[in-house]
């Protein structure tokens, strides 16, 4: 047996990983898309199917889906690593980010979010509670539809390594 | 773009993944430990620090957590992989846990639940507040102290293939 060291909460969130980071998209009152990615998401319920995922307050995303009680949980592929790191380096207060970086969204079916075209998996979401979390809400949200692209292959976070951000297919 | 399909939001939620399956171990009225596996579950604040934890209702560690508001997540490593099975087979109402798989604790500093010595990480939290979350009640937990034994790496779940569960070292 090993000994275990206390270390700081920071270095033990550093360490507790991978992480899927996700793209949150939602829209404002004009019905205009936009979003943010986010490491900590879950699953949190079969029946009914319920996804939760921890917004920092001060996000522009935050109010979105506030105001519209609407998200999608878009799950990334390869195809949109580089989406990844420039939806979570700008904030979409002053930018539209979706037409900034040019990825490619399609219509969802129940809600006026839009789904990202070469995600692996897209959850069309209904706000249905949230719960304060410190810096940050807990949304959680009933799953309306659910979309896959087959031929994508989730892309989750592995961490730092030598300052450059490691991501892997699973 | 390869076109999106809709699929079931049953075989969404297994296509999204990977999962850190985390022990989450809590104690009865007289201080007796048990506990469950947990694949949703999530950072969800820096600062303060605090952890998300979906458990079903009817598990006996929701009914401990909800009794002693407290519990412990111990990150798994390579070397609790049959215990995670053990843990996600069996439930905790008539059986100890602990006791049955000899899975190896040490005492934990702030809190009655004791920490797993073979884990990769440890965190030792106090429940902070609970959110309905359909079959599930997701409870938030600050944490008071993290431990991790470093020469340890997380393991996590990538899934089934051919029957058999996938887990892997980051």
């Amino acid at each position: 047996m090993h000994p275990m060291e206390e270390i700081s909460s920071s270095d033990a969130f550093h360490a507790y990983r991978p992480e899927v980071v996700v793209f949150v998209l939602s829209v404002d009152g004009k019905g205009r898309p936009n979003g943010m990615v986010a490491a900590w998401n879950m699953k949190c319920s079969d029946e009914p199917p319920l996804l939760a995922v921890a917004a920092e307050k001060n996000t522009n995303t935050h109010r979105l889906i506030e105001e519209s009680n609407e998200f999608v949980i878009a799950v990334p592929s390869k195809a949109l690593e580089k989406d990844i790191l420039y939806f979570g380096s700008v904030s979409g207060e002053n930018v539209d980010k979706i037409k900034k970086s040019k990825i490619k969204t399609t219509p969802s079916k129940h809600i006026k979010t839009p789904l990202l075209a070469d995600a692996a998996l897209n959850f069309e979401c209904r706000l249905r509670s949230s719960a304060d979390a410190g810096e940050c809400t807990i949304f959680i949200g009933i799953v309306l539809a659910s979309h896959c692209d087959p031929q994508r292959k989730v892309l989750f976070y592995k961490g730092a390594k030598d300052g450059k951000r490691v991501f892997e297919e699973i």
